[in-house]
C-alpha cells in the first residue's frame, strides 16, 4: 500500500506558510500525538537525534516570546507552538547515552559497539569539527522541519516555520542557558484563519528545469 | 480529506536508511515525476529555493563518484541518485531572478516588490552574513531532504541519505566548480534488496519524554 500520488501532490500544494491562524481551532490530542511521533521518528546522521522540541502552550510565555519573534501573530494564535533546539556540542557523554539506547533497543552488548562509537566520536570531533558542530546539528533539525511540514500538510494541519526570532532571548526564556541546547527555529501549528489572504496567493517555484538537472 | 494516521505512522516506521538496494528495481516515471514535485514544492526561507538537485543516472559517472562516497554501494545500486547542491552565496542577481519569478507568477509589478527585495537583501547580507550564508542554504536543503525522505516512504520508495562524501570531488565531477553551487549531500532512492539486514533492525529513538518537553 502506498499513498495516492494525487493526494500527496495536492497536500503539498495545499501547504503554505500560514500567516493568520484561527485561534479557536485546536489540534486534537490524537493528531498531536502523531505530530510528536513524526518528530521523534525523524532520521539523523548516525541516529544521534541532536535535538529537543519544546512545545510552548503557556500563554504568558508565548506573550514573552512574541516581541522576540518580530511580533508575528502566529506565536499567540496557533494551536501548538514548537521551538526547535539543537545541541551546541556533542559530548562523549551524549554519544554514550545514545550508544546505551542502541544497546537497549537492539539487545546488543555495549562492548560490541566500541567501533561504532569511535566512528561517531572521530567524526564529530574530526570532519565535523567544533566550529561547525552547531551547523551540523542545526541541519539535522531541518530534516525534522521538512518531515513535519510535509506530514502536517497530509494531516491537513497548517504550519508556519519561523526563523525570524531572537535565539538568545528564546534560550533565556525557555531555560536553555546552561544546557547544551540552543534555539534554532520554531514551527507554529494549527489551522488557517478563513481570512488569511496568504492562503490564496499562488505558490512561487522555479521550474523543474531550473532546479533539477539530469545526467543520463 | 486527510491522511489516515495509522498509515502515516506505519510509513515512517517502514522507512530506514537503506544499505542494500535491489539494482533490478527501477522507480516508475510517474513516481519519479512526483518525487521531483516534492523537491520542487519544498518551502524555503523567503521562498529563495537556494538549491539544485542533480539526478545522476549515468553509470560511468556514478562509478567515478563511488570512491568519493566511501564506496557505499547505494551509489551504484539505487534506482535514482540525487545530489543536493546549494548556493555558496546569494547574489543580488539571484534575488532579482527570484523577484522576477514572484512577479510573473503573482502578476505583481516588480516595482511594487522593492521593499520585499530589500528585506531579503538586508537579511542575506546582514543577519545571515557571508560566513554563514552557506550554512543557511545548506539548512534549507535539509528541509527538502526531510520532505523527500518522508514523502518517499509514503510512496513506498526506499531512500538512503548520504552525507559521507567528498564534496570537493563531487563538485569537480558534477561540473559545479565555477558556479555558485556546492555539493552538500546526496539521497539514493530505489527499492530495498530482500537481503538488506538493516531492514530488520529495530529503530532506535529516544523516548518522547527525552526529546519533547511541554510548557503548559
Amino acid at each position: 500500500m502506498s499513498i495516492e500520488r494525487k493526494f500527496l501532490f495536492e497536500s503539498l500544494m495545499w501547504r503554505y506558510a500560514t500567516h493568520a491562524f484561527d485561534k479557536n481551532k485546536k489540534i486534537s490530542q490524537a493528531d498531536w500525538d502523531l505530530v510528536e511521533d513524526v518528530l521523534r521518528l525523524t532520521p539523523s546522521t548516525f541516529g544521534l537525534q541532536p535535538w529537543k522540541f519544546i512545545v510552548v502552550q503557556n500563554v504568558e510565555l508565548r506573550q514573552k516570546l512574541l516581541p522576540y519573534t518580530w511580533n508575528q501573530s502566529q506565536v499567540l494564535d496557533c494551536s501548538h507552538y514548537i521551538v526547535f533546539a539543537t545541541l551546541s556540542q556533542i559530548s562523549e557523554a551524549y554519544v554514550m547515552k545514545y550508544m546505551k539506547k542502541v544497546s537497549d533497543v537492539r539487545r546488543a552488548p555495549l562492548e560490541l559497539m566500541a567501533e561504532y562509537k569511535n566512528k561517531i566520536m572521530g567524526s564529530v570531533q574530526g570532519p565535523i569539527n567544533e566550529a561547525n558542530i552547531i551547523h551540523f546539528t542545526r541541519r539535522q533539525a531541518y530534516i525534522a522541519m521538512g518531515s513535519l511540514l510535509t506530514s502536517a500538510a497530509l494531516m491537513r494541519i497548517d504550519t508556519c516555520p519561523i526563523e525570524g526570532l531572537d535565539r538568545e532571548k528564546y534560550d533565556d526564556l525557555l531555560g536553555l542557558k546552561g544546557t547544551d541546547y540552543r534555539t534554532i527555529a520554531a514551527v507554529a501549528c494549527g489551522y488557517r484563519s478563513s481570512e488569511d489572504r496568504y492562503a490564496k496567493l499562488q505558490k512561487v517555484r522555479f521550474e523543474k528545469s531550473e532546479i533539477i538537472s539530469h545526467i543520463d
